[in-house]
């Protein structure tokens, strides 16, 4: 079958490999879509950083590099592993990609699995990926969605399960209360949704105006300010009558965007950091103590599929105003990869598939 | 009356100044001890900060420099004003010292007026102050005190409600987790003393040997090293079979002190913000994110007081290994701020009063 297959940095090559076959306990899945994640292009560029390099197989996985890349993935039941009942071949599913030790606890009420020791992905450190025509998953990590959503939209559902995480990480919020985004990239844009979905009133602070547009058009957001275009301060105490904003979420991990959350909220505000910082950030510490705030890192998601399916299937989120384009994986590199680096205010996600079928439909 | 009045930076003056009377609705106090706090030198060194500063009158009191200094007291009751029917002339009382908006909810159930617009403290910015012979306070900021509790010991009361709020901070902790306090200055001290009275086992950080000793010897720490000699991370893995410190407190506003802490704390541990930073800090981001921290700042407290009167009059906080001196109040600057600071080391609390007979006590 086609593979997407992570090399080194520069260096994924589309390959034919052995078909998977299914092994008791997990679940064949033709893939359908697979989106490109802004993990996968640091792997590109500058990696191997989740993905074992060639020698170094991961701890869990066993794998090195060659690995098949893709994390973000939809697609329908093809065959099922022995003990495998409550699937039917034909279902439509997703898959929550961890990899994780066989000794952590991943039932229902784990809060920590995507904490634990040596814990990488599915798409990055082995057993597979959603860049191939098919993937053998455990059956903990296949989540059943229904057939009313478009598969397409489905292979974005795992970003969108992020967005949750982070918004969980937020603790309680009410309907009505002001969420400040910094950043209006595909994460940015996706928090931004479930906030909506929450009844939450989103403000972000991007410097794109083509995707201060995306936020508007997609109706993610209430408000987008450009942070060199206007004072985005002055406009939040204006909104909120002088409070502040309740919550704030980083979605950029560059200073100033932290240096407005400071100010922009009001005191006790939860602000959480969703986004990968590359450098130390400065935190001016007085504010931290004189509002009481509290900041808060997120990564991932810890059994949180289950509500971001219920938002997409309850079509109180709609997910296809992010596909912003779709392409055949012959096509990974030039077409998506460099798209996504030399176009990233237009492009959002871009999804792939190894079916030609399902480009033309 | 004597008072100790604060005009300027360097210049804090006692003098007769008119004893004060009970105005309805408040309460007249007979100030036995008063400490003195970091925040008093911090306006002896580098004042004005809290402290209005002359022809600037602050805009609740509606007073400006000389104000009488002194937020951290006890005393008795010895006249009550009109309406005030809950006390008894001859009661020990306490006093939360706060200046705060007549608008404000200082309801029991309020969690936030401490964070109100222009808050401000009884004995830095008006309303009279613990450095003086009488006060007059609004009923609703004295706390009655059991007799059992020695009067100089009720005036460490105010400093180690800082401390119960902060550990309030840290959200729900149980017996025989494991914290870290950087800094064992007063503020940390008080701060194991409230987590040890909770059950956790308490590691400190602290360059000084006496106030490591101190920490141990008052018995508030069960483990004290120095950073300067221990890997104190090492030490922290061992003690927690790798697993981490479960919370963190941070009482220094140094730089290697947070590090630290950011890697010896275990995935999704809250760490709080005791001290009050006069510089920006560097942080990790990365950490945060990757291992789900959360930062927490904390200041002052807020409906704290009867948790800490209660640690006290039940035995389980001692407050008197963290008294180490007495002085009359003529000897405020030389034997008082001058020694806190040129001897901070073994300087804990330094008690004033302007009765001689309880200094010959």
């Amino acid at each position: 079958m086609k593979a997407a297959r992570f090399y080194d940095r520069n260096d994924i090559r589309i390959e034919d490999i052995p078909t998977p076959e299914v092994a008791p306990g997990e679940v064949l899945i033709q893939v359908a879509w697979c989106g490109i994640c802004g993990t996968d292009l640091h792997e590109y560029l500058d990696g191997p950083i989740f993905c074992p390099s060639h020698g170094h197989p991961h701890p869990l996985s066993g794998e090195d590099a060659p690995v098949t890349l893709g994390h973000e993935f939809s697609g329908t039941v093809s065959a099922l592993g022995e003990g495998v009942t409550d699937l039917e071949v034909g279902d439509h599913v997703i898959v929550e990609p961890y990899i994780v030790d066989d000794s952590v606890d991943v039932g229902p009420e784990s809060k920590t699995y995507h904490l634990s020791k040596d814990m990488n992905f599915i798409g990055l450190a082995g057993r597979g990926g959603g860049l191939s025509e098919t993937i053998s998953v455990k059956r903990r990590w296949v989540h059943k969605i229904s057939k009313n959503i478009p598969l397409d939209q489905a292979a974005l559902i795992e970003p969108l399960t992020v967005a949750v995480h982070a918004v969980e990480r937020a603790g309680e919020l009410t309907e009505g209360q002001y969420a400040l985004v910094t950043g209006a990239g595909p994460i940015g844009l996706l928090t931004a949704a479930v906030l909506k979905a929450k009844g939450l009133k989103v403000i972000i602070s991007e410097l794109s105006s083509l995707r201060r547009a995306k936020a508007i058009d997609a109706g993610v957001a209430d408000y987008a300010f450009s942070p060199a275009e206007s004072d985005v301060l002055a406009e939040i105490q204006r909104l909120t009558d002088g409070r502040g904003a309740d919550t704030a979420f980083e979605c950029t991990s560059v200073q100033p965007a932290l240096d407005l959350i400071l100010d922009a909220v009001k005191p006790t505000a939860r602000i959480v950091i969703v986004s990968i910082w590359g450098h130390p950030a400065q935190l001016n510490m007085q504010k931290i103590v004189l509002k009481e705030l509290d900041i808060r890192g997120t990564i991932a998601y810890v059994n949180n599929h289950p509500e971001s399916i219920a938002l997409v299937e309850s079509g109180k989120i709609n997910l296809e105003p992010f596909i912003t384009g779709k392409i055949f994986i012959d096509d990974l590199v030039d077409k998506g990869f460099d798209t996504l680096i030399n176009h990233n205010e237009t492009a959002v996600k871009i999804l792939v598939t190894t079916h030609r079928d399902l480009l033309d439909s």
